[in-house]
């Protein structure tokens, strides 16, 4: 089965492709906020019916969150002789606000300057449906696929995947494979495909103090009880020490170092942090002591306060005493790092600050673990064959910031490696206003993956 | 011009009274948000109408903010032999939310267990009411007042009266009087009439800092650049020492120390702690070291965070770097405090703390002086006696912790003192949900207006 015919259905069909994707982003699958249940499962459904228009056996699957999309190439068993492949993506999308810095609406997807705009532009539909189309592209061209495939969309990536785990374990024997893909990261550069072969954890929390029972006049109660607020800055205000490392107890106990010669790649990578920063107005680098950008963002935990309120916040003045006020606090954990021990950590640090009377409410959104995969197995090897070929340049070797939870678990409960391949770019404003996909990377990666299955079909 | 007749009038009046107090509270007068510009003029309409009703001569005046009323009780001139009186009150009330905390909605005045519930009722329409119906009363029983009576009503108290002080010094021979009234302070305790002689004076910043010129991905860039939620609580944590003393270098400088005469006084008042603290859901008071409640309430300055907003603060997580966060700062001063001196001294301290690269924007609200009146003037005097006949019980002698910016100016720019006579109650939740004005309390201002305004006809 040449991989050419498949191509060439690619470039015929990129215009029907391009259409198919917008239609997609036009669901504001928001995960986080219940308000969008709706649109959550008319997304879920946009996918299950685009895996059975593609020729696959597709089922929605109900869980206790949001629904879980699975699709096989075969029917009761995979066909022997030839690797199984199980792709991972997510229809779900981060909030879309600010929306007053949004140039075009987020869920009414616009082409300008050679990219596609909508929330989830780039993470993760785009990047999905990239790999629809090569799946489409083997199918219309050949009627088949050259090895087995399980195709695994969930809804709740952007809020902690919290009931993916369960279903991975329910699913267990549905879901062996012999390696993961997963399409949710960026390149190295505009033509540099990279693959990425480490993530950082992620533990989020939503963090209240509570004091009077209403708001209070300032006037009449300033200074003659604990302000919420004054003690939530108070408290988080000490997060950090003057090195700019965490202050819990035991937080970096865990944290892998780096080796030598990931030390040594690294440096050969060149990054540019100048442009890695003027890209987002930032004037210089700020972070933990004795690292390097890079290795602050691949190989180093973090903690961001990411978003304040409570009390008032509107345009004026208001001389209030808040009732409350709160926090979403998170942490980037490195690899090794325990969500679960960092957690309780974490609570007990903010448990054992003096609160002078007010009360805490402190509530947890999921752990993500950190993870590192085996960056020299004969799956890696074929990917980095296919991209040099679909590319035009061999792939480079990176780590990751940000976190894909389904990772660790495809190690945990799979007992598999993933590949991390994808498509986006550094300045495709994911989790911010203006999200973008360039429609180049669209092509590339359908391409791509297309060239990927072929050459993953000839491992073992 | 017997007193018997006005009181007689007032009892007979009461429900009409309250049915025109209702209708002033139906007006959203919010001063401090722009959205309400028309709300505020027809507060100020509605009270240049109530005044020309009752026979004053009315004017509404334009301003660069938001209209102030102006009423004489006279033509030309004064007339000779009576002492003259200036009132004031405050039209504009504060914003109602959070909405959803009330239990019958902010603009639609409700009456229930023996007191009328709406935003305003107590802080400072109720009160404006008050004086109105004394006015209202004198007029209808004797055609006539006892004395010279100029009342001058503005609608920006509860947003700095930042146009107040320009007014007052354009119309400064229109203004000439012997001694002004206010009513915007609250009763000792249900029974008791207060008569408060010290105000702290109020400074309102909106503090915020910039980072990033969008929201970015908390994996993508965390721990590599300075979040300015992060480096807000860090600065905003500084603000206190383990005294809780304010770490804004010379913050105490000018603080005018308590007299032996009033530590003694404030002592025999036997101040309930633990109601004023059990009233409002805290458990402990807190505040700066080696100061009573009460001190730290009238005579310390204090300084509180009214509100924390920026980044994600919806349901649920989103994974951020916010692009900038922001507090609402503010300060209750103490007399002989310079709000000038201190205003300086905060964006000094602000703008010297390293924020590693974030910039700031501060924005100021007004500024207003904290005021100590004299307390054994002759029109005092007579105040305390039309209290003890009016209500049954002598009057005490108080300081608030709250602020009426115009008692400073009154004294500053037209040379008189103010008698500060409320009757507000400590629970009445003014500048929170669920404001109140009890029914015996409005009828008893309405009486002590009355009678004051008898006994200062005696005065000379």
């Amino acid at each position: 089965m040449p991989i050419k015919d498949v191509l060439k259905f690619l470039e015929k069909d990129q215009e029907q492709a391009i259409k198919r994707l917008k239609r997609f982003l036009t669901i504001p699958s928001v995960s986080t906020d219940p308000a969008y249940a709706f649109e959550i499962n008319q997304a879920a459904q946009w996918v299950g019916q685009s895996l059975t228009d593609i020729g696959l056996k597709t089922q929605v699957h109900e869980t206790e969150g949001h629904p879980v999309v699975l699709a096989k190439s075969y029917g009761k068993t995979p066909p022997k002789g030839v690797p199984h492949v199980l792709f991972y993506g997510h229809y779900d999308v981060q909030p879309p606000d600010p929306l007053e810095l949004w140039v075009t609406p987020p869920f009414e997807p616009t082409v300008r300057d050679g990219a596609i705009h909508a929330r989830g532009a780039s993470d993760d539909k785009g990047q999905v449906c990239c790999f629809l189309e090569a799946l489409r592209a083997w199918k219309q061209a050949h009627g088949d696929l050259p090895l087995a495939v399980t195709v695994l969309i969930e809804g709740e990536e952007e809020c902690g995947s919290v009931h993916l785990p369960p279903f991975l374990e329910a699913h267990r024997d549905d879901l062996q494979a012999d390696v993961a893909i997963v399409s949710d990261t960026t390149m190295w550069d505009a033509k540099t495909v990279a693959i990425t072969y480490g993530l950082r954890g992620l533990l989020y929390f939503d963090v209240q103090l509570h004091n009077p029972d209403r708001d209070l006049h300032s006037g009449m109660y300033g200074g003659t009880l604990a302000n919420p607020a004054n003690t939530l800055t108070a408290v988080l205000g000490k997060l950090f020490d003057d090195k700019h490392r965490v202050t819990i107890p035991g937080f970096y106990d865990d944290v892998l170092d780096l080796t030598e010669d990931e030390h040594e790649r690294w440096t050969e990578l060149n990054f540019n942090e100048g442009k890695f920063f003027e890209q987002v107005g930032v004037e210089r680098p700020f972070g933990e002591a004795s690292y390097t950008t890079l290795e602050r963002k691949w190989a180093r935990p973090s903690c961001d306060i990411n978003g304040l309120y409570g009390g008032y916040g509107g345009a004026g003045a208001k001389t209030i005493i808040p009732s409350f006020a709160g926090a979403k606090v998170s942490f980037r954990l490195a690899p090794n790092q325990d969500p679960g021990k960092i957690a309780d950590s974490f609570t007990q640090w903010l448990e054992s600050q003096d609160t002078h009377g007010s009360r805490w409410r402190i509530t947890s959104f999921g752990q993500a673990y950190p993870v590192v995969v085996d960056s020299e197995s004969p799956y890696m090897t074929a990917a980095a064959k296919a991209i040099e070929r679909s590319s035009g340049r061999a792939p480079v070797l990176v780590r990751e910031g940000a976190t894909i939870p389904v990772v660790a678990d495809f190690k945990r409960l799979l007992g598999i490696d993933t590949l991390l391949i994808g498509f986006g770019l550094n300045d495709d404003c994911i989790h911010s206003p203006n999200e973008k996909f360039n429609l180049d990377n669209f092509t590339l990666g359908c391409r791509t993956h297309a060239v990927v299955l072929a050459e993953l079909a000839k491992v073992k």
